[in-house]
């Protein structure tokens, strides 16, 4: 009889934002499985850590490179398709000998998570199940206080890694816009806000719902250094 | 000293998808306020109800016209306007007695929420707080069971009250889409969707997380009737 993946949605990073299903997924595994860099517990991790049970077997995945190559280089790629491979084998083997086995995910496991990865290479093959959890960007726009879209309005999330003209192209559309990914793209980004002329609507989030968390108007922030997992918001105008 | 406003997101339906600090924020609370129809019990409250204390004073907040009139109409937008004035003057009063007051919100509370119109009423009068929540939209795409968008995809969410042809000329982006507020929008949504070339891709998802829940293929559903928390999810392709 094999066992049971389970991609398990912790939360954007405050350990009372996961829900009472998470919590109780952790507390059924087997195994528990995160994905790491080498050397650092991952966000996931520390988010989750009081709920994993004492006797579970811990599986950590080490990337083999994140910031090192390009992540259009045909490098990168092959390292990290590979590594992909070798991560869902291991989870097999967990697996094939019955083990439930909960992978942790920043966030929402389906939403720009490196759960989906193991997820899509595992799920013809054993029962799957995916807990949703509270995105990255939700507690965003909640730690900033400001509705985001409503009636008819459209969201749109973009990856800050896109190139500035394409920033630039989507800002112009004058929409709800939601740019993740921001790290080392916030000196872009911030031309692209300059550009489409939505600088002064931009709400920049740091480390949301963790102790550090910070939240600004971007045109008040004097530098353009920022964490991966910052966010810049740009609301829908609010009229009553 | 007055109270404070706490907006709870309780997640798109089953209890389990609640977050501990929602379940926290509900037990220390003196009001529930939730918005629902008359006489029907809302979501938001069925999904919180075994959480709530035995003590607090419930306050509802009963829409005075939902679907009776069309909501791009003057009549409509002046009549809930209204009611979301005095819907926030109600809340007030209990703010000013120095109450903590929760406002129950389906998914997220700032994402597509009735909870909104009373935050941007009283938040700079009270301290408020908001409580992400898991989303519908993020527990419709793990019901699917399928990756969403990564790398440097976009994601757009539509919804399903805008006109045909803004609908279709969004999807023939060819981007992760996800339509929300289906309901009665579904026959449109689906010309839509064939206009873009896209129906092959859709995923309908109806009443997610709870027990009526159900998956399919849009293309495979043989009618056109859904009820208004049903969403289409159009993903972006999956390639290794």
């Amino acid at each position: 009889m094999s066992g049971r993946l389970v991609g398990v949605g912790v939360g954007p990073g405050d350990p009372e934002l996961l829900t009472l299903k998470a919590v109780r997924a952790l507390q059924e595994a087997d195994v528990i499985a995160h994905f790491a860099k080498a050397g650092q517990a991952s966000h996931a991790y520390t988010s989750a850590q009081q709920f994993l049970p004492a006797d579970a077997v811990d599986c950590p995945l080490l990337y083999p490179v994140t910031t090192e190559l390009p992540a259009d280089s045909a490098e990168y790629r092959s390292q990290i398709d590979g590594f992909f491979d070798r991560s869902a084998i291991r989870l097999a083997e967990h697996l094939d000998a019955g083990r439930v086995v909960a992978v942790l995910s920043e966030g929402d496991p389906l939403f720009f998570g490196s759960y989906m990865h193991v997820h899509m290479r595992l799920r013809m093959r054993y029962p799957v199940e995916v807990i949703p959890g509270v995105s990255a960007m939700s507690a965003a726009w909640s730690a900033a206080g400001t509705a985001m879209v409503r009636g008819d309005q459209p969201l749109t999330v973009i990856p800050g890694t896109i190139p500035e003209g394409a920033l630039a192209e989507r800002l112009r559309r004058r929409e709800a816009t939601v740019i993740m990914k921001v790290g080392r793209n916030l000196g872009k980004i911030r031309r692209a806000l300059i550009a489409s002329e939505r600088l002064s609507e931009a709400i920049y989030v740091e480390r949301v719902s963790m102790a550090e968390q910070s939240v600004a108007r971007l045109a008040d922030k004097p530098d353009d250094h920022a964490p991966y997992f910052a966010m810049v918001l740009i609301c829908a105008p609010w009229r009553q």
